[in-house]
């Protein structure tokens, strides 16, 4: 093992140069003007899949971006990674919030800036190396490995499940690994064994056939605006609660070893407040941060846009108004069924007076194991000898779908072993990745597949 | 007049063609990249009053757009006209739901379309018009006209009242004419006797200093676009009152006189509903429709914004949120105690887990005039000869704040003579003006200044 770590320790700087080509191409899987970019992105991707060693590389057509698919399958006998992670991106919006150009990567200060550098390109990157320092070394992986990257994980990941379910032999496998995450905090490693769930939402309101004058029509009808803060308002109470009819009936309460253990983090509820330059944290009555953040459900509002938002004053009555809302959704909400209580109530509070229109855009179930299992005490082993020390175990309160995928089709564990930060403005300007994070995931990376190694394979 | 008239009837099509060449220049002065445009607007309006036959001709700079001036003082012991209108335009936006463009002027089905059809380029070419027939026909006006024609009335006329009171000698007149309102409805010509006021703002909310991943953060801290809604959906009642401590105080309540006269008008509710495509009409509990957008104050929301708002869905915990809003007042409410009234009441029910900030954008007093006037009365007799039937007296719920400038400081009082219809599109796409209208209206305001030159002129 120690050669491996000594390759990698020598390419370090040869590492960047690579990962700032990765994240110049802008893979922007929202935007239809970048899907070509999103293709080129899969093809650099294959490239560098060939590059460091597999086999059978190709992309996989799918009805939206392509699925970039590799393996190297010659450790007979040891166990087979899954190994997950995604190569779009989000938009980069306000794009004058950025201090560099998103798809110009810069260090600064040891961490790399750039759309992607954290969420999932810099991650999936270190994967990359951690195979490349063993095929050059040895020539040969200590376990099985088949990657699987999608490019629509921004967009909600819908064509993934069904390429799943079509493929289940092609993706058989021991364990499913996937760096998406942030560590708990800087010099606080850490594995996630629980995730969010998702529901987004968009909601249209209609007042009239065409924006009117507010002068000339103000007072006769329901302003469409105001209908729509209306409803945004009735769907949470002053203690934070959501409103929704139904919409707490499956969530599964905090045990309380859960509760004592989180209690322990090394986390400063005041500091997290000043670095988010928030005025006052807020969230569910009766439950910590860490715990709104992690185990609670949540309703958020992701955008509004109705009438005149130019500069100045512009007296419209607008004909329509639109919000993007999504809910963070915990085991064992279903995301289907919050989407039919979400309707339900929408149409119980809308105003009579405008037309509302409720859109579906994505959902992805919450997910949660036991981080007793045998996979992720092996990546707690390989993070300590990457790291310098013990992980924690924390949940998170983003999304990946597809670990819910995974096990219902596939029936595989997951370990989720991030090193990301929880200022990484992962879907925010000024994205960012810690260079010696990095580097120590690519070492405990490199570490992880032999301790994976030494499991005995399932029955 | 008769032959006055007949040169009206003559230059009919020469009339159009000049008015597309006016209605082509983009004199958006709410939008910065149109300061030229309108400058060129100013000119091209200073250029057709000498043309049509004023005097002293000039542009009046002023700290935003220019002022446009010109006069006609031959008249020896006749009334003196102040006639008021503007150049400028609002903007365009939506660009996408104009049938034709904004700025090339089209004529179909006898109204020609264009941003500024019918406010107010359109209406105050039609007074230049008539001041041609008199000047070309006779060689003089029958009574004393100054034209005072400012470029900042869609965003606030932020400088009028500044040269208003800068100029008291050289505006001093006996009445001020204007023309920047629609007629009652299409076949009902009208005097308009009562303007609502308006307070116009900006509230921006800050929940935290850059956008965050919903997921990682979302449950928190306090979403600001749900804290806008919450803030603007505490501004009215289910039955349309707004809550705002105070905002009644002032409001004088209407007489039974008026409310049975408007009975008697030809407004179908059905039928306006159905023209708005409104599901419902929609108001303040215990008034009619006319009630509501003629005597009665209202809260607006004029345009909403915060986080991701393209196609598709992003998952942001958006930093800020903004909202126009704006309060369309009645007698006697006063747009400077409305807006501490607001103030307060936004600080009041505005969560402390953000920032809030409101900012003043502009406001304007209502107007409401006795319509038994001498000069309202001979209006109404220019009007029932230029289109052949009485004129209705109605009030609107827009606003025009010099109006009651024009009272407090020149101790004018006001004509408010419109050839508009209730659905111009004054402020939204396809703005239009009737042709019919129009010409009728040249001809009514030709007449118009025959009786007011009739009217003994005041001590």
């Amino acid at each position: 093992m120690n050669k491996v770590i000594d390759f990698i320790n020598t390419n370090r700087d040869r590492y960047i140069g690579e990962l700032k080509t990765y994240l110049a191409i802008p893979s922007i899987s929202a935007l239809p003007e970048h899907k070509d970019d999103v293709r080129r992105a899969a093809q650099w991707t294959a490239e560098e899949l060939t590059r460091v060693g597999l086999e059978h590389v190709r992309l996989e057509d799918t009805p939206g971006h392509p699925i970039v698919y590799g393996e190297w399958l010659h450790a007979e006998g040891a166990p087979t990674i899954l190994f997950y992670g995604h190569y779009d991106v989000q938009p980069v919006d306000p794009l004058d919030l950025w201090e560099t150009p998103p798809f110009e990567a810069t260090v600064r200060d040891g961490e790399i800036y750039a759309r992607g550098a954290a969420d999932d390109k810099g991650q999936i990157f270190m994967h990359f190396k951690a195979i490349e320092a063993h095929m050059k070394q040895n020539g040969r992986l200590p376990v099985n490995m088949k990657v699987l990257l999608e490019g629509e994980e921004e967009v909600g990941s819908e064509n993934l499940d069904d390429f799943i379910r079509a493929h289940k032999d092609l993706l058989a496998a021991d364990v499913v690994v996937i760096s998406d995450s942030p560590m708990f905090e800087r010099g606080v490693p850490s594995i996630c064994y629980g995730l969010r769930g998702l529901a987004y939402f968009q909601i249209d309101v209609r007042g009239s056939n065409s924006d009117l004058h507010s002068g000339s029509f103000g007072g006769a009808l329901h302003n469409p605006a105001m209908a729509l803060a209306q409803i945004l308002a009735a769907m949470k109470e002053k203690n934070g609660r959501v409103r929704i009819d139904g919409f707490y009936d499956d969530v599964v309460e905090l045990t309380e070893e859960e509760r004592s253990a989180w209690k322990q983090l090394p986390f400063n509820e005041k500091q997290y407040q000043r670095e988010l330059g928030a005025p006052k944290l807020h969230g569910e009555a009766g439950y910590s941060t860490l715990e709104r953040i992690w185990a609670r459900p949540t309703f958020e509002v992701n955008g509004l846009l109705s009438g005149f938002t130019g500069e100045g004053a512009k007296t419209v009555l607008p004909a329509v108004a639109m919000a993007k809302v999504s809910m963070r959704l915990v085991p064992n909400q279903d995301p289907d069924k919050i989407a039919e209580q979400f309707e339900a109530y929408v149409k119980k509070v809308a105003p009579k007076s405008v037309e509302v229109t409720v859109t579906r855009m994505h959902g992805g179930r919450p997910w949660i194991t036991d981080y007793h299992n045998d996979y992720v005490q092996a990546a707690s082993r390989a993070i300590e000898q990457g790291f310098g020390q013990k992980p924690v175990f924390n949940r998170e309160g983003g999304s990946i779908p597809v670990v819910f995928t995974f096990q219902q089709e596939l029936g595989l564990p997951s370990v989720l072993f991030g090193v990301g930060l929880p200022d990484e403005n992962a879907h925010a300007p000024n994205e960012k990745l810690d260079l010696g994070n990095f580097h120590n995931g690519v070492i405990a990376s490199a570490i992880l597949y032999e301790e994976i190694a030494r499991i005995a394979r399932r029955a």
